[in-house]
């Protein structure tokens, strides 16, 4: 079946539409030492060009400039050699190039960026640089946009930065920053393929997305890996989050409901299946998630999460959906994966609920209070209405609380208000959380946002962030379809 | 004119041949930090590729390498960011690239090298490197060489590196030194030109470079530059030194008596015309050069050089071979040129040469000593014989005299006793100088070589010296043509 998947995924590889973006700027004279940025008025994806000309004499030694590509004006002044976090420095998008000739030069390698510093390390003679010009690239089509207006200016702004972040994101898969890792990973591809549908709406990029992990290697216990690699070859990731895995079977329930293709549905329900009898196998004697570790489950970046709470919630979130989707095909599995959502349930209410003070501190997280265990139980339909609403409120409020801290967590917390039908305060979350990077200047959804904490980042250092991230996404989808609920009305 | 002699330099561009030197190493486990060095076994102008794996882990971030490429062992260990020198760092050859995808990876520049240093600065995981191959180019067609044997083993390997320091200069010009400039200089052209003849015998190359020159601009007083740029646009160059411009008529003789190609002659003689009519006008009342200024001549790399009687034995050199070549055309000219010659012989007796004394110390050089006048003297008849080789012997072991410092002018020195017959002493000479190289391990004869003084450098930092570099070529001339001479008898 291998073989079969990469040739789905293959047919499916996008066209990459480029942009030429051209930068408002004079030829400059330039000697050694001199430095200066270029602005792209927006966050993009592509591959620098220039010219090298010279005034008076021509350069008689190769030309040594430092280029920078900045997602961000405080990375212009970052001094990248300090970098001091845990991934790999490489990624901090800087590069040393020697120029042997006058003439147009063409940078090889793609880069993210808003703003591009260039320093002249080294020239024989007084050179000139000019026409520069940013060739973006993504496999969004422009035209293929769907139409949308709001009323409300800041949710507008908010729709128009979140379809930049997709667009920028959107490449021969769906990347999760495109900084850094070109690899394709399950979370991201959730909510990129959510927002997808209802701004470019390209399906076959979702399909050759689905298809990619249908044909990587599950580990012992069944489940898929976290990502993909898909170029310059396929390789199967290495490292298994089940609830990646869960959301997975997830994903391809969206794409089906979505768009009503049986023959990929079903093409790709063997590899979701197995992800189903993975979980399944593994429930313990009281029939919740078994989580022996804490670091086979992603749910969020947040220092000493406990985790079995939100994970169970994942997993009947996994099978509500399926079960639909099923019931929807009217295949004849469907009754089985309702069954198991009522066990889950059952077993959720028992062993995860506290009836009595109506939240989800537990045993099996320690007693620990989350923002996390309460979004994913009431994703999964544990309590609902009301009491639901005051469960969450009160989570939120609780300054014992663990919060949401990505805004992948986000995006859950907002799709379980939108879920209690509390659209008023979920948009005021969106315009909370997603505004307050408008505010700031943002072209694209950041990575990690806390707000007042500029400083944050999950690899010790700042510098290595991604300023445009797939999963800061889907205030486009929240904002689109509430708009397309609105004018049905 | 320039159109056409631009024409006929573009009709003549050589085809450079590729050759695959493959590196004997296995494949590389590499870490970041790790270093190791390529040795090519000889010295090659080229491009490198390889191979990036890796070996369990696919590595999930660019991987970045420094690459140094080195023309001798000592450079490997050489700190390149402490060079001061004069000329432009950007001619130091270390490189830092970054590897997006595993598989094949071409560097795109050309670098001379003997030895490459890959430093891996940054990788993610455990990555292996292979399949080194330095694909090296030269316009010398290796099946075109003249084939020779001399039994003396020593004359032999001096021949050997002398031959692979032409080929690799021959490029889409003959080039002065790989590993810097790739413009055509006169001084070198004129060397490389005469050992091409006895050896790849590339005879359009020739042609490309005397058309080339022929469409420089001459400044205002009629000289050629010292050199042009040929890519990727035809340059004329700043810089103009007489001695120059006058071996440039002489490479031009040196074309039509090697090859009786009367047409390019012709096509090129009112360019060299302009340059013996530019000189003559600057002839003092005594009939000698004048100098006003010392940086318009070059003659040789020594410090505090007084050049007048140097230069006026070039433009003698000049007007000898001049005539010659016009006579063996029947050209009306050549008549002139004789009896300038007489004249300026004439002017050289009386005011450079001491009779008395037999040397050429006289008021124009301040009275200094110098190898260089007595060498270019020689070389303008001005002496003969017995006489010649006294004056020149005395000088040479004068320890007040100024000596030749570079290959360059060591090939006049040689050519100066070859001229008074004494070919014993000019191949002991060629032993000890160049033989020296040999005996160091070079693979390529160098820029600059001053036996006892391995550090010395024209531009403040041994780093910068080429180690292959065209004007120390003509071993494998004087071995030849002494050679085919021998045969002969």
């Amino acid at each position: 079946m291998k073989t079969y998947y990469l040739q789905k995924a293959e047919k499916n590889l996008p066209t990459l539409h480029a942009e030429n973006v051209r930068i408002a700027s004079e030829a400059r004279e330039l000697h050694s030492g001199d430095s200066f940025v270029l602005d792209l008025e927006s966050h993009y994806v592509g591959y620098l060009s220039f010219v090298l000309g010279y005034t008076n004499i021509y350069p008689d030694a190769p030309v040594r400039l430092c280029v920078k590509f900045c997602e961000c004006r405080d990375e212009l002044d970052a001094n990248f050699s300090s970098y001091r976090g845990s991934l790999c420095p490489s990624w901090l998008q800087e590069e040393i190039v020697n120029i042997d000739s006058v003439g147009a030069y063409n940078m090889p390698r793609r880069y993210a960026a808003r703003y591009i510093k260039i320093t002249v390390l080294f020239t024989p003679q007084t050179i000139t640089l000019s026409d520069f010009v940013f060739t973006a690239v993504t496999s969004a089509d422009k035209y293929g946009l769907a139409q949308f207006e709001v009323d409300d200016p800041e949710l507008q702004a908010i729709d128009r930065v979140a379809v930049n972040t997709l667009k920028n994101c959107m490449q021969r898969v769906f990347e999760d920053g495109p900084k850094r890792d070109r690899r394709l990973w399950i979370g991201d591809l959730r909510l990129e393929a959510l927002t997808n549908y209802y701004t470019y709406g390209h399906l076959a990029l979702v399909r050759r997305c689905l298809y990619l992990f249908a044909a990587a290697d599950c580990n012992d216990r069944g489940y898929l890996p976290g990502y993909v690699y898909e170029n310059p070859a396929f390789v199967s990731g290495y490292w298994f989050l089940r609830d990646y895995a869960l959301l997975f079977v997830v994903t391809l329930c969206d794409y089906y409901l979505h768009t009503g293709d049986e023959q990929t549905f079903l093409d790709i329900y063997p590899v979701a299946k197995r992800q189903m009898v993975a979980i399944r196998s593994e429930l313990d004697a009281n029939g919740i998630v078994a989580t022996r570790e804490n670091d086979d489950i992603f749910i969020d970046w947040c220092e000493g999460l406990r985790k079995t709470t939100a994970l169970h919630g994942v997993y009947l979130y996994t099978l509500d959906i399926l079960s639909q989707t099923l019931t929807a095909l009217g295949h004849g599995d469907a009754g089985a994966y309702q069954a198991l959502y009522e066990d889950a349930k059952n077993a959720a209410l028992r062993y995860l609920y506290n009836a009595d003070e109506n939240n989800f501190v537990n045993a099996y997280d320690g007693y620990q209070v989350s923002v996390h265990s309460a979004v994913w139980m009431i994703l999964g339909g544990v309590v609902e209405g009301l009491r639901a609403w005051e469960l969450l409120r009160k989570t939120m409020r609780n300054p014992d609380s663990k919060k949401a801290v990505t805004p992948y967590m986000n995006h859950y917390l907002v799709e379980a208000m939108m879920k209690l039908g509390k659209r008023e305060e979920a948009m005021e979350h969106v315009k909370r959380f997603w505004g307050a990077m408008v505010a700031e200047g943002a072209d694209t959804f950041y990575e990690v946002f806390v707000p007042g904490q500029p400083e944050v980042s999950p690899y010790g250092d700042k510098m290595m962030n991604s300023m445009c991230h797939a999963w800061s996404c889907t205030p486009a989808y929240f904002i689109r379809k509430e708009c397309q609920k609105n004018r049905r009305k």
